[in-house]
């Protein structure tokens, strides 16, 4: 039986866009370090997003990237100018979006589709407007309504507030599974996008289901 | 001016034990893989105390150490049974003293000694004890009375209310730059000890004093 699902919410980075699309910036700042250093970025901004929603002390997303990318050059002993972190920055409001994303969005059925994101607001706009989806969404949600980062279940709630939909009527699409399990926990229907074949976290909460590519979505949750 | 410090607390893992202590029978049970295991089974133990604390759903740390060294097994495809993890998970009971934790211990100055830890204390009695510390502090307080794990300001909280001792006449110390974070967000005076000789964190807070090894403390608050 298919659930009843009448909105479809998805992650952004590193689900619809591709934040490791920033690597060949990185290798041609930083020649043979790109791929390490867009990895370090990414695992410090998470973890920095994590700790500062529990210490309570939320800065937004903007500036956590900006933390992360410093930190990371500095370990990996690359001078960053500020040039270079403006260009870095700015990589961030053209990621790439992946692929199947770009199939997967414009091929689902007549269901309201939004994105939940630890992103800035400032940063939201643009990589949505640059991938060409400023049509696409019924909300774009930035945690920043409420000044912490996922998986906190006050994040998850911002979805069903915004959409006027029950959180069991919602689908919440991440390529994370710690994001895809916060989001069981909260109560919504979970799909976890398992592209590169990883291993499920052990957090108390199993997807609903797990699909290789977004553009599985469709004959899932079609009308 | 030395800091009025009535109490030292200190983090336990990675602190004053070496949770890499593990590898050497990691390396036994998994021959060229016992110190990615210990890695990664270190960073996934954190990474989910993290994630459980910002989702509510606490578990003790000794199930979270279990479900971080299951994900860690299947991530490096090593197949792990039910007597290899009660082996690793016993290895946890006599993790090695760090040989500046012991020095330092022995030699601090009439001052009240607490641990303040992620561990639970079913974790917690048996380190201390193996360590031939069981005389040594004045509390050995878990998290586990809070039902969060660190950086939650409420865990930094039980010390002061265990100890009886101000906030702000406490020194806390740690070998997490984010924990140093944490606590001195929170209000202790902080000691950052960055044996590796790390690159800190950005995350909004500077310990009081870095030191290379737990040794240096004796002068610092000495009376």
């Amino acid at each position: 039986m298919k659930p009843i699902i009448k909105a479809l919410v998805f992650d952004a980075y590193g689900t619809l866009f591709d934040v490791h699309s920033v690597s060949a910036l990185a290798e041609r700042l930083f020649p043979g370090k790109g791929p390490a250093l867009s990895q370090l970025w990414r695992a410090k901004q998470l973890e920095y997003t994590w700790l500062r929603s529990l210490m309570g002390r939320y800065e937004d997303f903007t500036a956590v990237t900006r933390a992360a990318l410093e930190y990371a050059c500095k370990t990996l002993q690359l001078p960053l100018d500020g040039d270079q972190t403006a260009q870095l920055m700015a990589a961030y409001d053209s990621l790439a979006l992946y692929p199947d994303a770009r199939e997967a969005l414009a091929t689902l059925p007549g269901i309201r589709l939004a994105i939940l994101s630890n992103g800035s607001p400032a940063m939201l706009t643009p990589v949505v407007k640059n991938a060409g989806l400023d049509q696409t969404f019924a909300a774009v949600i930035s945690v920043d309504a409420v000044k912490i980062f996922k998986p906190d279940p006050r994040v998850y709630q911002l979805a069903p507030d915004r959409l006027g939909v029950a959180r069991s009527e919602i689908a919440f699409v991440s390529s994370y599974y710690w994001d895809a399990a916060g989001a069981r926990h909260f109560g919504f229907h979970v799909f976890w996008i398992n592209r590169a074949g990883a291993q499920p976290d052990r957090l108390g909460a199993e997807p609903h289901q797990v699909l290789q590519k977004l553009t599985e979505l469709s004959a899932i949750v079609g009308s």
